[in-house]
């Protein structure tokens, strides 16, 4: 009996690595579309994310079954929860890439984010994306360092969110209201997918050690 | 046995409206900070946050001393669940209105929102405000009819949110890119708290009737 716990358990983390996969693509793609104005590029991202919602009922399911027909208690307990919330956390970075697929569809055949503002935007794009590369392989790994680690790639983002906010309100702004109102959006939805990579970081600690980060940090 | 089960779970439920009674306070008062430009008030909003991630963590104690002592299956098992997603969603309801607060806090002693586009923000506030009214009235008396109506107001919001951009972007628009950027954040968060309430009614209706609102529709 608890050995096929934990082969599910088990199976359940492969699943949520696996859609974290899905939402490293998502997050790669979407902000390709952004730099480039890859208006088809923007779209495989729109139409992919039923997928990660699929994927997500499927973890959801199993969660289910496991609290359902193994009743587990004390750390099995908190770890079958905490699978079902890093997967809805995984599934809102997904909705997030979305949006930003979107903003880049929207401008196409301009580009969202004016030169100027590019390094930036680029920059914050590359975090989010080695964020949620760093997450799949910590779910995988179940690597308590690395998920510590993870937070101090936040704050090059929130870091990173107040240089745009200095770039849009500087007095050379030349790009008018409409790509300053896309940059603080962009912003918003970068800065929140770094938030939830940390955050589902934050619940492999809390599974291995049965401690939150701040407690388990060495 | 079952009876004590169904007891703390109606325990579980009290709490969620209380922290919904708290969340509605919270996005009354950081509205009425941002539209008349009041330090104090936004204030309280930003310390009075602590609050609801008190009580957050009480209904996450009694969700899982729920599911480690009871055990619960089927329907029940579900309602627990719910509980415990419910509350992130409260949770994060607070935490949108702490955004807001912050803004107002930034623009004193003058307004983040100028006189051309208050009238559409007023009712946006107004709007979530009355939504989180009705989702505490909906966790108290599970009314699924209540809850299913609360998805034409988020129409309604989405409108007034396109009405803000078509505002800020129009040709008239003379209060610069500082203003719009605040009027699109502002927008975002007070459209997210809207979403979070419509989703925290839909688990109502999965927990009284079993089934996601688009199937329990009549």
């Amino acid at each position: 009996m608890r050995e096929a716990f934990h082969d599910q358990l088990d199976s359940m983390f492969e699943d949520l690595a696996g859609i974290c996969r899905l939402v490293e693509a998502s997050v790669r793609l979407s902000t390709a579309a952004l730099l480039t104005g890859d208006a088809e590029i923007a779209e495989r991202v729109i139409s992919a994310d039923i997928e990660i919602d699929r994927a997500r009922e499927r973890v959801e399911d199993t969660a289910f079954s496991l609290l359902s027909l193994q009743q587990p208690v004390a750390g099995d307990l908190r770890t079958v929860v905490a699978g079902l919330r890093m997967v809805s956390e995984l599934e809102r970075m997904g909705d997030l890439s979305v949006h930003v697929a979107k903003i880049a569809r929207l401008r196409v055949p301009h580009l969202a984010v004016p030169e100027e503002v590019r390094p930036t935007i680029a920059r914050m794009a590359e975090v989010a994306e080695d964020m949620v590369t760093r997450v799949s392989q910590i779910i995988t790994s179940r690597d308590v360092e690395a998920a510590i680690a993870l937070s101090h790639a936040d704050e090059e983002m929130d870091r990173l969110r107040r240089t745009t906010f200095t770039e849009l309100l500087s007095a050379d702004w030349s790009h008018g209201v409409e790509a300053a109102v896309d940059i603080a959006l962009l912003g918003r939805y970068l800065e929140r997918i770094a938030d939830h990579a940390v955050s589902v970081a934050n619940r492999v600690v809390f599974v291995v050690t049965g401690q939150n980060p701040a407690a388990a940090r060495p």
